[in-house]
């Protein structure tokens, strides 16, 4: 029920995840520039202004804390002992894959929504009197641009790491009878 | 190689993905409405206006045309002789799932995208200037909001159907080699 190359490629995505989480947390965390709006009014652009940029912050945070916390499921089942029942190896595989597939989804939704609100900002909309933003916060806008590519990296590293759940999981199963166990 | 409950649980979630999938992409395009802006320049708001609900328009009508593909692939496999050799029924069910997870990151990725746009309609950004849009397009916002709950629906089916497609995939691994069949 032991999969070294599995394993190992996991614990190489999940590193590499949280490096890159970290990365994009704290490159739109410090993310602020101030400007003068309408030659009088100062205004500060920091991610805390965007609910998209705010949600994705803290996405990110926890993203690198749940892998952290995936991370530590190997020196733990080392001192607890490494022979689990199989029935138990298996509700285990079943809640590794289940958290990995919402993790994956919600890291995802939030990079999305925050590209959309970086876009709104490149483009404007007419229609609803929403001006371009990245002309006069340029470089905020940059900035922003980088968190995101590092967020759609951890994206699909988080993704690939789902893809090794579903195999650990989905290869207990038979082939031939949906939803049944193999018999060895 | 064939699975009945599988193949029936596949089909199922298509076509409740498609039903839902067109009903997005309508809701979502024939949503428009027009209002005085400013008590004097008429503003018609309507899909074309913010890049995120062309694109969730243009992705959900794709989608639905995607899982109506693959659901093609039953009957031609009848006509066409369902005894494929081993090798190429590995590589088939490699192909349904990648583009099962590439479809459901997409449509994903673009509902996530249109509900941070109609957010910032509701709420509107101060640092940036943008107005909130949802006080004058009371009409047209709820019924965004009827097509992102749609879309929302639409990707836990696809995100389901890819499950399905993974475990078709890695039933045929073996549990003790990673990436290995598995001898019969």
């Amino acid at each position: 029920m032991e999969l070294p190359m599995a394993r190992s490629a996991e614990v190489c995505l999940r590193i590499s995840a949280i490096l890159v989480l970290i990365v994009t947390t704290c490159v739109a965390a410090f993310d602020t520039q101030t400007e003068l709006v309408l030659s009088v009014i100062e205004k500060k652009a920091s991610y805390r202004d965007v609910n998209a940029l705010k949600i994705l912050v803290y996405v990110t945070s926890a993203a690198a804390g749940y892998n952290f916390l995936q991370l530590c499921k190997y020196p733990a089942s080392a001192f607890f002992g490494r022979n689990l029942i199989k029935g138990s190896y298996i509700n285990f595989a079943w809640v590794c894959f289940l958290l990995d597939q919402i993790a994956v989804y919600i890291i995802f939704a939030a990079n999305s929504a925050a590209f959309q609100g970086c876009m709104v900002a490149l483009t404007g909309v007419d229609a609803f009197q929403w001006m371009k933003a990245c002309d006069k916060f340029t470089r905020f806008c940059i900035q922003m641009g980088g968190a995101l590519l590092c967020g759609y990296l951890a994206s699909i590293l988080m993704a690939l790491m789902a893809s090794v759940s579903a195999y650990r999981l989905f290869s207990m199963y038979s082939p031939n009878w949906f939803l049944r166990l193999k018999t060895k």
